[in-house]
């Protein structure tokens, strides 16, 4: 079975977040894209979540290491959801598991690009009860 | 604290369900939604979705009853996503606590339109492993 572009796609960024390698990884998203940091801080613009990822690869002592461990797509003509369990690990934390929700939109120049990044699913809503 | 577009249109959404007021229903979703009916039944486009809401109608015996039980919105200028607890009861079922995973798109005219409905959330995933 051929693999999904979006499958490919997060592939790509997981690798591009493993190596630091934040200008490939920013390409992957919208203009006006919200990445959430943590419940009731969001990134959102290409800057903000550059600098984010920064700051978060520096949090983990530059050895995070993110890769999805199975995902399912949902998708209209323009517009995808993607639910991923999503493997967190670095040197100064155990393994964590995260029920991932990413939204994508597709460019018609540019492909898919990433809309929504919420790495930490329904846990938001658990956060702010 | 005035309360979010989508949280109104979600509201008119379960009314209508509880109701089984599908005309009002099927208004809400845009021409090439998907419902997830369940893992790996899909129902795309508003024909589809009002046959597959008047099925589950009658297989929870018309006393279905969805509310909403806490709900996050992260939003770009013209896409949402809602995670949201659901619960849906019946007469012939317990109350079950969904995590329900829902994408909204901007329409210019329309406004807010839903474009992926999936009341199952990362059970999806569990259920195809």
């Amino acid at each position: 079975m051929s693999r999904h572009q979006l499958e490919l796609l997060i592939e790509k960024a997981d690798t591009a977040i493993n190596q630091e390698d934040f200008d490939t990884l920013i390409d992957i998203y919208s203009e006006d894209a919200v990445l959430v940091i943590k419940s009731g801080m969001n990134a959102v613009g290409k800057d903000q979540i550059k600098k984010a990822f920064e700051a978060i690869a520096a949090h983990f002592e530059h050895s995070l290491e993110v890769n999805q461990a199975g995902m399912k797509i949902l998708e209209t003509e323009d517009t995808a959801l993607v639910l991923a369990k999503t493997l967190v690990s670095a040197n100064n934390q155990p393994v964590v598991e995260r029920k991932a929700t990413y939204v994508f939109k597709k460019d018609k120049g540019k492909g898919w690009l990433c809309v929504i990044d919420n790495s930490y699913g329904h846990d938001l809503l658990e956060e702010n009860t």
